[in-house]
C-alpha cells in the first residue's frame, strides 16, 4: 500500500487549532481518500488528503488507513461520529454501502451505512450511492456534492453536472434527484490520449481555445461524425504535421461535444450548475457557452465538505 | 526480441516442395509477420509466420529477421526478390516507403520502394502506403489488399472495408483509389473491454446476436447516444444484472453502429465488399445485412498475397 499524508490547511487562529473535534468528514474515492476534523460549528479543523483511495485497499485495511490518518483526534473518553462518502461504499470499498433508488429526496439522503469497527472510539457511516433502473445508472460521490449544493442554494432547480472520469448529469427539482446520465468521457480520454495510437500526436502541455471550440461545435451538429474524426487526429499529424497542442485539444472538444451531444436534453433550454475543480469544469462552462443554458460554476470539494456537513446534521436531527 | 516461427503449410505434392523459389511475398504489419515463398507461376510452396511484428523491432533488426526465417530458400548464384507491405515501410518500420497520395490507379501502384541490404542473395522492395490530403488520412497495408482484390475483380467499383483494429472504408472506381475513411473501433473496443471501468461488465467467451443487432440498429438510428450508452453497460451490470456476453456483445454493436454511421455515404446505396478474417468481417456483414446495400464477403489474407503477386508481376514488367 503506497500513499503519503499531507496536512493540507491548519486554521491561523491557535484557539480554533486547540478546539476539540466534535466529528470527521470523509471523501473516499477509488485514487484518494481526504479527511476533515471538524468543530461543532462545523468548520474544519483540519484538512487531510492520503493517496491510498478505495482501489489500493482490501476490506481489512480500511479502519488501520483512516486511524493511521485521525488517531491525534481520537480520546477514549468519547466516541467521535465518522460520516464517509464516495467508492469507500462500493462492494469492492470497506462495506457496502447499497444504493438509494431515484427518486431520491432529502429525507431519504438522510440513510447512512453503520460500519462496525474494532476501535471503540468512532462511529462510522458510510453514506449511500444513488442508482437508477431505467435507463440503468450508477453514482457514489456525487450524490454528497449534490446534497452540498442543496444545501447552499435550496431552490436550486435543474441540471447539475459533475465532471470527472466519469462525468454526471443529474436533474434535480424539489430538492430531488429525479434522474441522471454518466458519460465516461474523462476515462476515454484518458485511455486514448495515453494507450491508443493518437498517444503519439496528442502529447503537449499547451492548449488550443480556438481546435477545443470548433471540435465541439462539430460534433453536437453532426455527432454522426466522432467515429471518423478520433484516427483523423493521427492522420493530420502525419499528412499535415498539425500540432500536437491542437490536436489534444480537438480530443478534448470532440468527446466533450459528443457528451454534449448525448446529454442534450438535460441542459437545453435549463439551468445548469456545474460542479467541479477550476480546470476540468471550466473547459465544460466553456463547452457550452455558446449553447442554450444558463451555465454556473461551483467549487467540487467545498459542495463535497458541504454534503458530509449536511448528512451529519441530518443524523443530529434523526438521533433527537 | 520474442518471437515464434511456424511453418503454416506444406504442398502436399513433392514436386512442388522441390521447385525452386522465384521471388518472397512479406506482409510485415505492427505485430506479426507473414512470409510466402513462391514459385514462377506465383504459387506459394512455403507460407511462414513470426511474431517479431515491425512494433517489436529496431531498424537494424529487419533484415536479420527475415533472413532467420527465408535463409533455407537463399542461393548464393542468384538475387531473390523480396516484396513487402504494411507498417514495415512506415517512418519506424525498416525503410519509410512513404505514401502515395489519393487518386491512387493501377499505374502509381507499382511503385515501390528499393531498400538496401547488406545480404546480395535478396533485393528488397516496400510498397508505399496512400495517404489523403483531405480530410486527411493514412493506410499502409490495406493498399495492397485491394490491388489483390482487383487483381481477382478488376471492374469491381464501389467501396471496399477493411475491418481491422484501425477499419478502412475505401471508395474504389475504375481501379482508382478515390477516397477512404479510417475508424478505430477494432482499437476502441480493446481499450474499452480490457482497460476501461467496462471491462468487470464484458468478459465472456459468449454471444448475443441480439444484443449486437439491437445496439447496432439503435445508434445508426440515433448516433447521438453513442456517449452516453457506453457507461450504461457498466451499469446494467450493476443495477440489473445483464450478463457479460449481451453486454460484450452490446459493446461491439455500439462502436460498429457508430462506425456505420459516420461511414454511411461509403456504404449507403452502394455495392461494398468486405476484406478481412472471417469473425470481424462477419461481424461487419452481420450489422450491414440489414441496410441498404449490397455486401460481399472476400478472405483478407488471401488478397494481401493476390495483392503482393499484382505488385510482383508489375515489377516484372517494369524490368521489361
Amino acid at each position: 500500500m503506497a500513499s503519503s499524508v499531507e496536512r493540507l490547511s491548519e486554521p491561523a487562529n491557535p484557539s480554533i487549532r486547540e478546539q476539540t473535534p466534535a466529528w470527521i468528514g470523509v471523501d473516499w474515492g477509488t485514487s484518494n481518500l481526504r479527511v476533515w476534523v471538524m468543530n461543532s460549528d462545523n468548520h474544519p479543523l483540519h484538512a487531510l488528503e492520503s493517496s491510498a483511495g478505495m482501489g489500493t485497499l482490501e476490506p481489512s485495511q480500511f479502519e488501520p488507513t483512516l486511524l493511521g490518518l485521525i488517531e491525534p483526534y481520537l480520546d477514549a473518553s468519547r466516541v467521535l461520529p465518522v460520516i464517509c462518502c464516495g467508492m469507500v461504499g462500493a462492494r469492492q470499498g470497506w462495506s457496502d454501502a447499497g444504493y438509494l433508488t431515484t427518486p431520491v429526496d432529502q429525507q431519504s439522503r438522510a440513510q447512512a451505512h453503520f460500519t462496525q469497527t474494532n476501535d471503540k472510539r468512532i462511529s462510522v457511516h458510510i453514506l449511500p450511492g444513488v442508482k437508477q433502473l431505467s435507463p440503468a445508472d450508477v453514482m457514489r460521490g456525487e450524490e454528497t456534492q449534490i446534497a452540498g449544493l442543496l444545501l447552499q442554494t435550496p431552490t436550486f432547480s435543474g441540471t447539475v453536472c459533475l465532471p470527472g472520469t466519469h462525468t454526471k448529469w443529474v436533474s434535480i427539482e424539489n430538492s430531488t434527484i429525479n434522474s441522471f446520465q454518466t458519460c465516461m468521457s474523462g476515462e476515454l480520454f484518458a485511455l486514448l490520449s495515453k494507450q491508443s495510437v493518437l498517444r503519439h500526436s496528442v502529447q503537449s502541455e499547451n492548449w488550443s481555445d480556438e481546435a477545443f471550440d470548433q471540435a465541439v461545435a462539430s460534433v453536437i451538429e453532426k455527432p454522426e461524425t466522432l467515429a471518423s474524426a478520433l484516427f483523423s487526429l493521427r492522420a493530420e499529424s502525419l499528412v499535415n504535421a498539425v500540432p500536437d497542442e491542437v490536436l489534444r485539444s480537438r480530443l478534448s472538444g470532440l468527446l466533450i461535444g459528443a457528451e454534449l451531444a448525448s446529454c442534450r436534453s438535460l441542459w437545453s433550454d435549463k439551468k445548469v450548475m456545474i460542479v467541479g475543480d477550476a480546470k476540468l469544469a471550466g473547459l465544460y462552462a466553456q463547452a457550452m457557452s455558446t449553447l442554450d443554458s444558463q451555465v454556473n460554476l461551483v467549487e467540487g470539494d467545498a459542495m463535497t465538505l458541504s454534503g458530509l456537513i449536511a448528512n451529519y446534521q441530518s443524523q443530529l436531527e434523526l438521533q433527537r
